[in-house]
């Protein structure tokens, strides 16, 4: 008897041949850049150069995650925000592969320029639609989510928008260096400024959530300003950075404080507010800006929640509603500064005492060769991870806040788990 | 062919018994007290029950940490060190299995507390020992100790002594309330302070740390106590506490902060040193102190290694030593400090600013019913880590201090391993 072969559809061929170039490229390991690469790049730029690493490199990023979405729970995937915000990575996916063997002739480089524009406003909303996915998915578990889901969804957004970061970071700086309409950018290399001064962006961050703040609370505390620098390179203190990240921490950091100290002492009908301190010390290894509230603080159980999206329960306003909502504390602001912040292998970390206030550290690498891009890799590790088990614990455990504290375990654990 | 029952020697035939016994009280969980359950067994305490409760709950915390010494790594467990401490453990367990079936006269209720200062008096150098022992296997080692290696025994140590010190916590109380010779205590009930002062602990540790800052740099900087109480409960802020756990991190922590202090500042050739900065906070939950020098601070991928016991690579000073030694930074004291105030489900976390100084903080429950003994529990998941093997990154990793990082995580993710 003969065995005839099936002809494949259209479309599924064309899915058969998506899956196989995914593969292909979710087997290579993303190349981390150092913002000192950025920049030595940037500053004897070539288009063809970068339309070459390009062409491989962001296959090679999206490929990785693409390959972890496959892998969400599906009562999450098959949400229909999810389903869209795949459908953008899958359509970018194979705009990109269109110049995977094209010559990079003029009109094909501004062709590219203009693609990458094409797919980087493609995914403006990825953020407001996954955490839309993940409301709708709790809407349809009727708002109980186990907690290994849970940790794998956390898991997988800090993976995800991480790699977004790192996306939009090689997309904007192709079309700044090389788009049509170069606007001058005065020092700037691409959206990297060479010697960025961090009190001027702490002034701008305060600055606008002030206007928040007295728009909304009808007053706000005042800034102060102190720099450290135990290197001879003196006050002030700059590096070279991409400003738009650091506003972004700044920004978020100082509409939580300001939020935290007028509410905390309208309570106590007390008049005067106190200032919001902020310290800027330059080390060998780190610059750290300290942000100090005397907000009041929050408790540590609390605290273990802060950077977890699933908490943000309220929907995600709209990019248009931002203005309307001051001090929104935009549900995932937090955790999506820290990725900022760690995306140079930096860090955010909070401390505070109840009672009392908060300090918030912004960690940033003092040399821009250590400033290396923090990449999720797709591999055996990751994998597993979206099948994670409850974690029996070897220590008693009586208090809740010590769960909690068990959860970021399981959590910060997949950044080292076991092959 | 007959076989012949093969005939135990009294030697093996003990060594069998102590296995299953170890079997026996290792299958059970050791039952944490919370501060609130020690006070009240101590206002109507009753010896006979007191009595019943210790023969049973201290061997089942002694064999549960020693079924965790028998799965170290030979090269570790096989030191002279390590061996003598082992024998301890054996002789204790012992020790306490004689009372299994006593009937709690008099007499033997005398013995009881006679045989309890015995035990704790031959564990006194369980630590110095310990740290001894990881010196001569590091020796033998040539000095290069494997990551997995690091990581269990970084894990087990934590594990022991915490073990530690809650087994001595019991003995304690017994010994304090039925000993033959009662000294008045004042308030306190056993070794709690049910209105323990903070400020006054802290003064004492600042005064004796300064002591020894004067002695070995001829000067040390001022303290400032400032204290908040967001309760109505006011100030001065006290609680229940073990006065002597919380004066040995705040010992630690002055110790570490002055030497930071005068040693950066003579760097600087400044004169006058800027004070240690102490706020006292009551919250809702936690209870704060947190210590704030100018002490230049240090780098994160130092901050790592602060609570690793592999990285004190000094010998440990003998008892006696120990006053002589001015500021030595008894090499295990800031992991043992942060045992203590895990010990009742508090912390300490240390932050600080490369360039300018650090911030350490001590949580303490503020809920003597919250305030559980946490405990080590051997079970799989225990058993498992004494096999773990190298993680495989997830993320790209560029930086030393990533990898740190990364065993961090390691070491954190025991917390909450998989079954």
């Amino acid at each position: 008897m003969r065995i005839f072969p099936v002809r494949l559809s259209a479309a599924s061929s064309s899915m058969a041949s998506l899956a196989k170039m995914l593969d292909f490229y979710s087997g290579f390991n993303p190349s981390p850049l150092s913002i000192k690469q950025f920049m030595d790049f940037g500053q004897n730029a070539c288009e063809k150069k970068s339309f070459i690493f390009l062409r491989k490199e962001l296959p090679v990023r999206l490929a990785n995650i693409m390959k972890e979405i496959a892998l969400l729970p599906d009562n999450l995937l098959h949400t229909r925000s999810v389903s869209e915000v795949s459908s953008w990575y899958v359509k970018s996916f194979e705009d990109v592969l269109e110049y995977e063997k094209v010559e990079p002739t003029h009109e094909n480089l501004q062709k590219f320029v203009r693609d990458l524009d094409l797919i980087r406003n493609r995914h403006n909303d990825v953020v407001q639609t996954m955490a839309q996915g993940v409301i709708e998915m709790k809407e349809n578990e009727g708002g109980n989510v186990e907690a290994p889901t849970e940790s794998s969804i956390q898991y997988f957004l800090d993976r995800l928008y991480m790699s977004r970061i790192s996306i939009r970071m090689l997309i904007n700086q192709h079309t700044l260096l090389f788009g049509s309409s170069p606007h001058s950018q005065g020092r700037h290399i691409g959206c990297l400024d060479p010697a960025c001064d961090i009190s001027d962006v702490v002034r701008d961050a305060y600055e606008n959530a002030r206007f928040l703040c007295d728009q909304y609370y009808l007053t706000s505390p005042a800034l102060e300003i102190q720099q450290h620098s135990s290197t001879d390179e003196g006050i002030p203190i700059r590096t070279v950075y991409v400003p738009s990240h650091l506003y972004y921490m700044l920004f978020e950091l100082f509409k939580n404080s300001m939020r935290a100290v007028v509410e905390h002492h309208n309570q106590d009908s007390c008049d005067s507010l106190p200032p919001l301190k902020v310290h800027i010390c330059r080390g060998k290894e780190d610059i750290c800006v300290k942000i100090s509230d005397q907000g009041g603080g929050i408790p540590r159980s609390q605290s273990d929640q802060l950077f977890k999206y699933m908490y943000s329960t309220a929907p995600q306003p709209s990019k248009s509603d931002l203005h309307t909502v001051p001090l929104a504390g935009y549900g995932y602001g937090l955790p999506i500064s820290r990725l900022y912040a760690r995306y140079f292998h930096g860090d955010i970390v909070l401390l505070s005492c109840e009672g009392f206030g908060t300090d918030a550290i912004i960690y940033l690498k003092a040399l821009s060769d250590e400033a290396n891009e923090l990449l999720p890799i797709f591999n055996k590790t990751s994998s597993k991870f979206y099948r994670a088990t409850v974690p029996t614990g070897d220590w008693s455990n009586q208090s809740s806040d010590m769960n909690a504290r068990q959860l970021n375990a399981t959590i910060s654990r997949r950044y080292s788990d076991l092959e």
